[in-house]
């Protein structure tokens, strides 16, 4: 062959689209670059990453309590000066008592796990998922994964059997299932989230859709709920769940739960789903056995906030043994996930408790980061509000908001001179303009003829909102 | 669809073999499991996995430096009590500065980095090919990841094109690249390593490979290069290298060249594929300028070996910036490799200093490591050299030896009488009576009509040696 060029590699790989790290991610990279080498031609000062949920690349701190022990992992030796920890450095005993009981079972956190993770861990989780749900949990049904990113990818692979394959993806959607899906040419089933109906999950809307591409011969074997909804933020009721798994029930299709955003609430409640299917299975013996569900969590969202330590897992029920044999073989291949994110997946699911040395810290800053993403969503959907053509539902959960915008013609003339979509042309002006990255719409997908951008409710303060603010009254003026 | 079972997933996924952590791992994990629970029937009193390159889980200490760096990068509130961590601890000021410097680059671990890695740690592995090499690297061209193998699944990921697009795979080979060449649905065009000539690379043996797969309608596009070798251990002579790269630059072939065991050499001396090929177009102007070079590492091994952080990094040479930017919006899906390993990468690359406070513990622990892989290495040899129909050439290199065994004709049937291939069956035998878990040859790939095992020269102590050569015997004598 040639050298490697855009027109020989892997076709799906070059299809695939994923713009929350795209063009104007990149862009807004160059300018920070700029900046910090001192460019003073920028009409703003610091670049805002409101496009990606990356809270501690922003203002919040990681917990201390998690920290603490990670520390301990990473140098066991600090546990030989267990007087110099307490009386020197303040470390509770808990902390030390937890470093301990890690070591124990990782060994060294520098050692390849087993490939779903450690045991000890997973038994762990699976008593925090009796706690949340009532019902027990087999650690043996539980893997442990680099963040719930590699979750997904790990179940796209299995479940992609030929380009017929179909998942049913809710738009807008986190762009890790389309791109995933167009990475192995397997075909992803948009159904619409109602935006009328606060960016609910419309039973209806997933038959219809279903319905339509089994008549054009899809073989529809998956169902993805993103709950809370990224980038929507809106929790399904407990109703809607139900609803949910009965429908795939009864069209056999295994449910992917997406639920990093479980602890990111501000309106409704988080339901589980595996809650939900063990409440349906007590009240209906028998009927929903077969239901197959695997559901996602990350420490990298929540109050944890902790991406960088890409750590996370995922919980089967219902998968035919071979087929988790089968699961289980293909995360060999990349041998484990990172152990010290593993490690931090336990003390997510098993922090300090009231009565404990580090209990009071944990709770109040734990607390403290909850309210002020509370505080700064609903400063940002505020200056929403009083923006002309801009329309956005109050701040559900999750780390976004996700604003409909109204763009005179003029401004989509522009964009299409351009070769741009009208969103993607917005949000590179206010980039330019504010040094505020957000990702435009088309990024999730969208309906037809409306455009919307996602931002981040992360950085801190007013100043950059304001700068949003002006940037929009500029550019209608401009176009109007 | 109805449910899913192994027959309607993904084919190439349920295809795929990774022996490394197969049936026999599996087994030894439940032996394990057995023997922590107090079973006193077993013939052996502990497991060894010897099928696995995983230093820490055995006997490999951490190196110092390296963990206190990382506890700080963890806990960095450690940082406001520089005198109970200089004074108490006994850290010196190179690891605090050192902690300062990446956390001013990384912000905090828990944060997302760009996708290919921490722009400041691609400077540092930059620098260290420059010292490494005598020749220039620009840290553009560098992605960290999640080990290795992730940097390996990426490349395989761009290179698919179509299921006739082959990659040239040495055997035996780690099943890495078998693996994820099944489930990309590529063709593995594998050449023979002449083991008659110490497991060398043979040009002519990869020319015949190459050609006959072309006349089969391949359109071979890369070649794999395992240097030193897994699970061989030998290294490249300078003049093998030089040959490689002629004939990929002839052929148009992408080099792949995994360099994890750079510094895992007893015989002969590591030369990096980077460093000839920038000779090569130095002696030869314009000749070798459209080589498409990558080549990987990882602190997975050498005297690091801290696998479970999961860092790596590759360096593309040659690249059309088309496919590099596709190959950095594939990475993105992923979002990033995990952070605190990207650091430990910095750390590899860039190690303590003469002069430098840390420099005498590290160049100590460093050196220890290597003479005890180094020591047990030639008493496993040893052994194996005094067993009946057991041939091993001397340890090279990596962290394993392969040795050829030669089994009675009714061993042979007795493993066909089991449905298994006789180098498992032997494995399978040798672990239920002794607790050592070794690797059958074919995991690897091996000449029809041989067999053999792949073990490592982790494990500390002669006692679990002397465990195989008992068992190795009563094995002859059973089936002789």
């Amino acid at each position: 062959m040639g050298r490697l060029n855009i027109n020989n590699i892997n076709p799906h790989v070059r299809a695939a689209e994923y713009a929350v790290r795209g063009e104007l991610a990149v862009k807004s990279e160059e300018l920070r670059a700029q900046l910090s080498k001192g460019a003073t031609g920028l009409p703003f000062d610091q670049v805002i990453s409101a496009n990606i949920g990356n809270p501690q690349q922003l203002d919040q701190k990681p917990i201390t309590f998690f920290r603490q022990v990670l520390s301990l992992l990473e140098n066991p030796q600090l546990l030989e000066k267990e007087d110099v920890l307490i009386n020197g450095l303040g470390y509770k005993t808990d902390v030390v008592e937890r470093a301990k009981w890690l070591l124990k079972h990782c060994g060294s956190v520098g050692a390849y796990s087993a490939s779903s993770g450690v045991y000890a861990i997973k038994e762990s989780i699976a008593k925090f998922l009796e706690r949340r749900d009532g019902f027990p949990a087999n650690p043996a049904n539980i893997y442990l994964s680099a963040g719930a990113s590699s979750g997904v990818n790990t179940l796209l692979h299995i479940l992609a059997e030929s380009p017929k394959s179909g998942v049913l993806v809710p738009i807008p959607q986190y762009p890790l299932y389309t791109a995933t899906l167009s990475v192995l040419n397997a075909t992803c089933v948009p159904y619409y989230l109602d935006e009328s109906k606060a960016w609910g999950t419309d039973l209806e809307a997933i038959r219809s859709s279903y319905e339509k591409a089994k008549s054009e011969g899809v073989d529809v074997r998956c169902i993805v709920i993103i709950n809370p909804g990224n980038p929507t933020g809106a929790s399904l009721s407990e109703a809607d769940v139900r609803s949910v798994i009965d429908f795939a029930s009864k069209e056999k299709l295994v449910i992917m739960a997406d639920e990093v955003y479980q602890t990111n609430v501000f309106i409704g409640q988080f339901h589980s789903f595996k809650g939900v299917l063990r409440k349906l299975q007590q009240e209906n013996p028998g009927k929903y056995d077969d239901v197959e569900l695997a559901s996602l969590h990350s420490v990298s969202k929540g109050m944890v906030g902790e991406c960088g330590h890409r750590g996370g897992y995922f919980e089967l029920v219902g998968f035919d043994p071979e087929v988790e044999a089968t699961i289980y073989k293909f995360v060999s291949i990349m041998l484990c996930s990172p152990v010290i994110g593993q490690c931090l997946v336990e003390l997510m699911v098993n922090p300090p408790q009231p009565g404990e040395p580090s209990f009071e810290l944990y709770d109040k800053e734990y607390n403290g980061i909850a309210n002020g993403l509370r505080e700064r969503a609903n400063a940002l959907h505020k200056a929403f509000d009083q923006m002309e053509g801009v329309e956005c539902g109050e701040p559900q959960g999750a780390m976004y908001l996700f604003p409909t915008i109204t763009l005179p013609q003029r401004a989509i003339d522009a964009a299409t001179a351009e070769g741009r979509k009208p969103d993607e042309f917005y949000c590179m002006r206010l980039l330019e303009a504010t040094g505020v990255c957000v990702v435009p719409g088309s990024g999730f997908g969208q309906r037809e003829g409306t455009l919307h951008f996602r931002t981040t409710f992360l950085a801190p303060g007013t100043e950059w909102v304001s700068r949003i603010t002006k940037f929009h009254q500029e550019f209608m003026d401009k176009y109007r």
